[in-house]
């Protein structure tokens, strides 16, 4: 796995059942399944390099706990079995995980990134990926997240959280792009 | 400085003169720098501990940039003769300035965390910290921001980039608050 210094890492971020759970809220972006997919089997149809990361949350009663069925990938998710799979306890891809590491032991420099949830896991996993110098393309339109409310109460819906949360990464810790874009760079 | 485990350490972030710049667009939140003030005379007078850190921009052309007057603290915000200060180059405090390992050194746990600009370097840092599992207060009204254009060129006010990045913030890597009730927790 050597000498693939050109080559784009794909990075999958927690594509997983628990995320099918009522108690995130009303998920925006009904596209980031088919867009997820098409970009998956393009990376395998073209041989590229993928990593699939994975949460394991010790939050009490979270959906994504190691012992819930939302632990599983989706069917749609799965990895192969020659493919690299990390598992992670907290938000960034990068803590805990030795991921930095097997990417630079890989010689990766580029990295395009999809994945759940837009705000969460993928932005702080962008942001490190961006500051510890990686070239990173995130395909926002295979991301998706739910909405959040703020400490004085103020709700925002997935929708307004999910575009923020991008522009605020675009520009600074990546180029924000989107799948048919980055499929045709391939 | 060792043994003040139960006392919340102040992070200052990037309160530098190069923010004021007018290429960053119109700041967001006119009593940032009253609300920031009062915290730091708060923490000083009650001889709690403080680190102001400092962003040296690589980028060309950066207000930022060491040799930049931009560079330079606010004046109100110059540290101490005994208060630490380190410097950056990314968003993240914790990236490539031994900020965790000078915490941990410390005991400290838990972190009150104010500065500039609440959706880059605040949020970076305040993800990191709470992925870390430090103890997270972070200071709304004491924090500001710029405007964001999105990869498709939609524009958002420094208002709702703010208060978007606070929301999705909040309850997952830290407990969002305010001056007031900051300072009267100490």
């Amino acid at each position: 796995m050597t000498g693939q210094t050109n080559e784009p890492l794909l990075l999958l971020i927690d594509l997983q059942k628990g995320f099918d759970h009522p108690k995130w809220g009303e998920r925006n972006n009904p596209e980031f399944v088919s867009n997820a997919k098409k970009i998956i089997s393009h990376w395998r149809e073209s041989n590229l390099p993928l990593v699939h990361v994975r949460h394991a949350s010790t939050e009490p009663g979270s959906p994504l706990a190691p012992h819930e069925t939302g632990h599983e990938f989706y069917e749609w998710a799965m990895p192969l079995e020659d493919e690299t799979e990390l598992v992670k306890q907290v938000n960034s891809c990068f803590i805990g995980t030795g991921l930095e590491a097997l990417l630079k032991s890989r010689g990766v420099e580029q990295l395009v990134v999809l994945g759940l949830t837009t705000n969460h896991c993928v932005s702080t996993t962008v942001r490190m990926a961006g500051n510890f110098g990686f070239d990173v393309k995130l395909v926002g339109d295979a991301c998706a997240t739910f909405p959040r409310t703020s400490a004085s109460g103020v709700h925002y819906s997935a929708d307004i959280i999910h575009e923020t949360a991008l522009a605020s990464l675009h520009g600074e810790f990546c180029t924000v792009t989107d799948t048919t874009t980055v499929i045709n760079a391939q």
